[in-house]
């Protein structure tokens, strides 16, 4: 059972969204522009992001929720998602995103964590001023998402169907109908 | 110097959030909505929770800057600001709002650090379920802040009169001016 009293039997964030109408809107906006908006990121590659953050921060409603969305836009390619979380090193990603993965994972332990190094990797490989700010924001913004879910001990369904469910409806339709 | 090329000088999240105009409407909108919106938290309490959040994460521009804040939304108190920093369980506020300082540190920590006994105190104190979440998600919030501002090293002010302005801008006009 969650923390507090929700007026709606939703799994994780999504009963959150329902509830709380007006922290939902600037939430639901900044995913969508985060992971749908322009960039030349792929909405797969941010997603796989948003899957890895939320897999160290042992948040398994959105580990489970992104991986199935980043499944869905990677040609339903599960086994890259997964190698992404379990070692993004040696996954067949390209080198670029690699270094962006690992810009993502220092902002995981906290801010301070991302280096002159980590960022001139990210440059040599070729990523953008916009790419390195978009990484550091989703990666911040899932460290936010996550902690709403388990702060408040949302339900976190079992079911695996639940997520493939969900992550087509993130990857078809995107945030704003949570909005 | 920033991890980044900015457009402009300013310090911390104010210079990304000059820059970064698609991203800036969501995250100031999120800060008006949690931090200055219809609560039965004040304006001061809940900057507190921002200040004791952006502590515990190491972020110096955000800590002073809500410091500061917080402030001057209570009377000047620059000493119980500094209290309740360093250790909130003795400073003089009240005991429901200790209950939930007390969250917001479990929070920071990660969602799932966020006990059943901890919630249960702040029941005790007479916390209700919006107040709850609204710390919850407060504290989340200053994760993702805390983690933009460091992950991209923005600059960061030595000068305290800097950040005095800083938190008088915030305590009277609030967070949309820089969206």
């Amino acid at each position: 059972m969650a923390h507090i009293n929700l007026d709606n039997q939703m799994p994780g964030i999504v009963g959150l969204l329902t509830q709380f109408k007006e922290t939902a809107k600037p939430l639901t906006e900044l995913a969508q522009v985060l992971l749908r908006g322009e960039s030349t990121l792929s909405e797969g590659e941010r997603e796989l992001i948003a899957s890895l953050v939320s897999s160290r921060n042992e948040c398994e409603f959105c580990m489970r929720s992104h991986s199935a969305t980043a499944s869905h836009l990677l040609d339903g390619n599960k086994k890259l998602v997964e190698q992404v979380r379990e070692d993004f090193r040696s996954a067949p990603v390209s080198d670029k995103l690699k270094t962006l993965l690992n810009i993502a994972a220092q902002v995981q332990k906290g801010g301070r964590h991302v280096s002159e190094e980590d960022i001139a990797a990210a440059r040599q490989e070729g990523a953008t001023d916009k790419e390195i700010h978009d990484t550091v924001l989703i990666a911040a913004a899932f460290c936010l998402y996550n902690r709403y879910v388990d702060g408040l001990e949302t339900f976190t369904p079992e079911d695996e169907s639940a997520y493939d469910e969900h992550g087509k409806e993130l990857a078809t339709e995107g945030y704003l109908k949570f909005n």
